[in-house]
């Protein structure tokens, strides 16, 4: 850590630094600028809170070196992290693909997207029963009547379940229903629902704030991982910027980023950062392409019919195309596309 | 609403939208264009649910001309909502300074803040028990003691509290100790959050989210509107953008839009926004004069010895030059500066 | 083209839309609605100036239905646009990979880049003799010796030579000189600069602006059309937003919703989004799976000692790396690579 | 300037830097700390180019400590700059009002606003001869005819012209015509016309660009400086954000931030902020009570005949209401307004 003084800091006020930072048992290193003295700290382990140094006087700003996470980090945890669930598996060398409609609907809807699914070898199925909507008079979701028809679905299929959980009420019954317990974008900062989700023995899915740098994104699985769940899998959304031509800016580059920096898996939704069925093979080729571990895209039997994220949902017809083309690229990458534990 | 049809859509996919907005009870009238032709639909009463129109094969997009929030319009409320708190209020011609430090830390620290503020004529202080932190390392608030803590300020002094609620559990005890319940930035679109706040029978005070247009924020307003609570007090604390100058990028722009939007009163929190404590006069100042109703403000009896946000905590002496400074805007403004109820 | 009423428009003032838009000899459809009334314009061959009807009392809003630029657009041209540069191109089935160094620095630099290329049949060389740079006290390029050494370059290798001009008196020399002109993301909007490509008689690559939109990116292309020059290359290379774990936040669905609006050709930089060396070839990878024409790319034999952006650099190691990748994906893809006319 | 080295640096990685470090003459300060080390550089007076740094093996990240521009620095120069302009000044203890249409479209219209403008003591004449607009088939300035009108109006009213500059030679005429020089937003990183603009001899006003960040708007000002003209007067006129309620985000923050960085004067234009003349008042009484020193503002005789900006215009009734609402403001601050020269 770098405390940076101001321009006209006086003398005690740099004491005041250095003695702070020894009385933490660390050593201080003042370096003499032209114009300002900044002060470095040696001996710390990790990550030092710098809450009491900025608000010192005379100081201008604290600059941190390392990074303010630590179970999440690489450095600590340097094996790359394979969520299993039952006998399948995300991350490492596989390309997963986790499909489904955005809401249960009802049974003949979920039914049918589980069984043309499974015809293709697909194992996870997303789908929402409790439904985060900008609007109050927008569909909400099913709810426990939802959940109920996919771990039907589940019995029936043997597929994986993949919903969302947006309370620290429902996520009981979404962590009882259900096999991977999903984090929306809304609730990235959701510290309560965070600290539950890791501690319901589930893996997670944790979507990235739509504003969120990769820094909080990261503080935010080490919420999870603080309470004992490691099983957590990223997923890069898109983010917010001015950009207006597809839904959400897709940030691909934050893959090769994060793969330096974490050692969690980390896949890609093509479908909410498009909003725009016709973009989603493209995308998806790129995920692939980047090095994402999976996607999690849309898919519904009749688009049209769907009671929310209608435009972005593939038919069934689009989905078997999108396989196929990111069999060809993952092929080219060497990676396993669908994915099946050996 | 206008619905745009693509350049090659069909005469009959036209006609399965023409039928669409029939079958609901409204008239169609398309507009053949050089390239393309759109459909408008005429003799809805507000906002039309487009889910099923954008779903339809040949529809390029769907242009809202009316508002989706509708409880929190000035369209259906013209007149300014005023939020009574027992004898004060929030809203109208007065201006409120809501202030206090960012978390309760101790009794000590509490009541010296409490009995400086209402020696000044203060009447709402704000203080978190619950803290939403952006690391699982940093101090996480007092929680329950926290909002005993503030219970006994109140009744010893006879400040209206204001304090942040962060799930569907804490906010019943939030509710029961404190005036107004805040929720934060983080929680704009944790709608189970909204409902419950809704339900409470306190008045609300809504932070704009980090990256939330207007109408996103006002349709968070509408959840609460919708379960039987009006009294909400919006708060606009700077978005996130490029600018790295300061914590956040302030919008006083939106105060003017909002007024023209929403009956609900509109406050102001420079603390947030700047991030730094020398440019909380000038832009409470601008707060004022843009025609804000509000502001809510970080104070702290020893900033530099603050456990969160000393960095943008003002101290006694700054906070007695603030509210001077905002008083010569006020009586500019020809507000009252700051509240008391007649 | 719809002309949004305000709520409480009168009568005169909706008879004033109709009768503009009468006199521009177009009919007027007034749809009232349950709020508010809108008009459509029938009858318009392309995009309506929306001058005249924005400034009449009464109207709160204009929505255009169709694109502003004509030239640009895949309406207008459906045949992609294939950008011939003597026995060489860029566009339609080939994915073309320009590369070179940021700056000229002196011959020794650039003949042995070069001759590196030219031995892995790479036939674009990159280099700037202008350099926009954001500091004055930065190395600013040779200018004029900078484009006669490119043009011995040329003269001995025969690649092709592609550099930046940044103003209407040098982008003459550089033409004269090289075989693509290089219009730069701080230029995207130097009007003065765009006509005067529009007349050089030479390819141009037209880099989005850091904060433009894809309808702004088009209409700096129907500039250069607009005077006749239609061998126009675009290039998406990040644009500015909250992120700040890479320079710039690479847009690469920008790519598909590109090659949906217009027929000319599409390549990416990942140099300059990335702004690390590390994260290029990822990125390149995605940019061949998203569906680009190409990548222009930093390329340097000493990055540790360029004088300018060396952390973006390749290697040349690196750089074998590199295209065997792109090579492994655009083969999946069926593109050829490197791009040889034949 | 501080060096951060990799995790995995190893000791003749450390050892460059440090050599590197002692061959500019400076003194090399390593800090070794729990996962990386990071090197201080002592002895250097101002700012340090990391060019050669950041290329090193092993180097993470260099961070600055001191600021890149040097002569638009208040460290640098502590005086405020005040700029004069024959009789008049902006800069100091003056809010200055700077106002007139878009563009200049004619004799009638120009000397009808000329004069209004006179009769209400504003001696600033803002008008575009030379417009940038985003598509090539808007009205695009009348040019050098316009610049003579805009001179004869200086003749027969004694107003002070504000217009800008758009290339490298037109700036030319533009200086020789006019008493202040604008560079607008789409050329704040147009180098070649900085340059020009620091040796024409005439005061620059000099607008942020769309998505600048406060220190490359400073190293914008600086290009001009390092030319030898110091008369510079800085714009905030919004930048652009995700947010869709105002045509850019007012970012009224930077001003006090701007006022701790430079000596050079700082106006704000509320008219391209906004983009809608209602929201015009309100802003610009918040510019007045931020601490800006003047507003540039769009004011047309008949903004529903304007060629350009119409609905951002205020009319006369409007502006004199302006004015009104800017006074109330400014002598509760303590300003002069408007600036008359004693």
């Amino acid at each position: 850590m770098l405390i940076v003084m101001e321009n006209n800091a006086s003398e005690s006020q740099i004491a005041d630094v250095v003695n702070l930072i020894e009385s933490y048992g660390y050593k201080a290193r003042p370096i003499p600028g032209s114009s300002r003295t900044a002060i470095g700290i040696i001996g710390n382990e990790g990550y030092v809170d710098d809450t009491q140094f900025i608000n010192l006087a005379g100081v201008k700003q604290v600059i941190h070196v390392t990074q303010p996470f630590k179970l999440a980090s690489k450095e600590f945890h340097p094996e790359d992290t394979i969520v299993e669930i039952e006998q399948t598996k995300i991350g490492g060398n596989t390309f997963s693909i986790i499909a489904g409609p955005c809401a249960v609907e009802n049974e003949e809807q979920i039914f049918e997207t589980a069984e043309f699914l499974v015809s293709h070898e697909i194992h996870f199925l997303r789908a929402g029963a409790y439904k985060p909507r900008t609007s109050p008079y927008s569909f909400q979701g099913m709810e426990i009547e939802g959940l109920k028809l996919l771990a039907k679905v589940r019995e029936h299929t043997g597929m994986k379940i993949v919903t969302e959980a947006t309370d620290v009420l429902s996520i009981e019954y979404v962590a009882e229903y259900t096999d991977v317990v999903q984090i929306g974008t809304r609730n990235m900062q959701n510290y309560p629902l965070l600290k539950k989700a890791g501690k319901i023995g589930k893996p997670v899915l944790l979507k990235r704030g739509m504003s969120a740098t990769l820094q909080e994104f990261l503080l935010s699985a080490e919420y999870i991982l603080n309470e004992g769940n490691g099983n957590i899998i990223l997923c890069e959304r898109g983010v917010r910027t001015f950009d207006n031509h597809s839904r959400n800016t897709l940030d691909l580059a934050a893959i090769p980023v994060l793969k330096e920096l974490t050692h969690l898996p980390i896949i890609v939704d093509p479908s909410h950062a498009s909003g725009n069925r016709r973009h989603i093979i493209p995308l998806s080729r790129a995920a692939v392409a980047v090095g994402a571990q999976g996607i999690i895209v849309e898919v519904h039997p009749k688009p049209d019919k769907a009671l929310s994220d209608g435009p972005q949902s593939l038919n069934f017809e689009n989905f078997v195309e999108l396989i196929k083309q990111i069999e060809l690229i993952s092929n080219a990458m060497k990676l396993k596309v669908p994915v099946i534990y050996e």
